[in-house]
């Protein structure tokens, strides 16, 4: 997390680690001392009991990022790097967003989750709980929907992205 | 992250904190030198521009988790801990799954995708890339319908949460 830099461009780093105490605080410590900013942090358990992976969304330039990638390698506890092509990947994220709609302006608000395949998690006479599943873009994209003061509160896991299968 | 201790449980700690440089090392650091292990992470942008949501599983009793939120209120960039209501949130996560499908296994693979309601994002005659939505407990068992070896990578969001509108 950091100040923005227009010249940057967007790059995701997968790693697996060792699920090991303070891998995580090592790994954001390396990335942020070295002026990257993460945009950001998507870590969960894998199909191996003792790891996890973690997916980075980081703004730098290619060279400092490969710079990075070696480093990260010197972290005991990292097992993988995976490259994630930039034109080869499936991204998805989750955002939850917590929606003020009064009598009158329901309708607006659930045709609105219908254009963006979302689904209602709750309801209440004062609002919904949407959740809308897809590129970082689309749920920026439902969020902008909205004046500021009719959002009560937004969560969003962050990307998880993964190459495709190789075409054979 | 680091080893279980089964009388503990799983508590979410919800924290609004502004977009600096180290500010995601300064809490994982906080939480894992308290002896805590993170299960998840999930970190993104929120409706204010220079802030960050944070969503952390953790492992621990009650008195420590009280203990850990009072700790995290003097980092400097923490502005908001929501506490989460185990009754009456809201959690969802993504996993993306890339699991084998060789000719005569898909029809019994995209049943499975079918039951859990699940996407497929990308497909090859080697395989798909599945995304399943939902509890982690929804995505901990689509993964297990399925021998290890068939299952060739698994990248999960970790959860985020929200509570539900207040009932009136």
């Amino acid at each position: 997390m950091g100040e923005d830099k227009s010249t940057y461009t967007d790059h995701v780093i997968s790693l697996l680690v060792f699920n090991h105490p303070g891998v995580l605080s090592k790994i954001t410590s390396l990335i942020t001392r070295r002026g990257f900013n993460i945009d950001s942090i998507a870590a969960g358990p894998t199909k191996e009991k003792d790891m996890f992976r973690l997916t980075i969304m980081v703004k730098g330039d290619d060279r400092s990022i490969e710079q990075i990638q070696k480093q990260l390698y010197k972290i005991v506890d990292t097992f993988k790097i995976m490259t994630i092509h930039p034109a080869r990947k499936v991204e998805r994220e989750i955002g939850l967003i917590k929606v003020k709609a009064p009598m009158g302006e329901r309708n607006e608000v659930l045709q609105m989750v219908n254009v963006f395949k979302g689904s209602i998690l709750d309801s209440s006479t004062s609002g919904f709980v949407v959740e809308i599943t897809g590129s970082s873009d689309k749920v920026d994209s439902f969020i902008s929907l909205f004046p500021s003061n009719q959002i009560v509160e937004v969560a969003r896991t962050g990307i998880v992205a993964m190459d495709r299968w190789e075409k054979q």
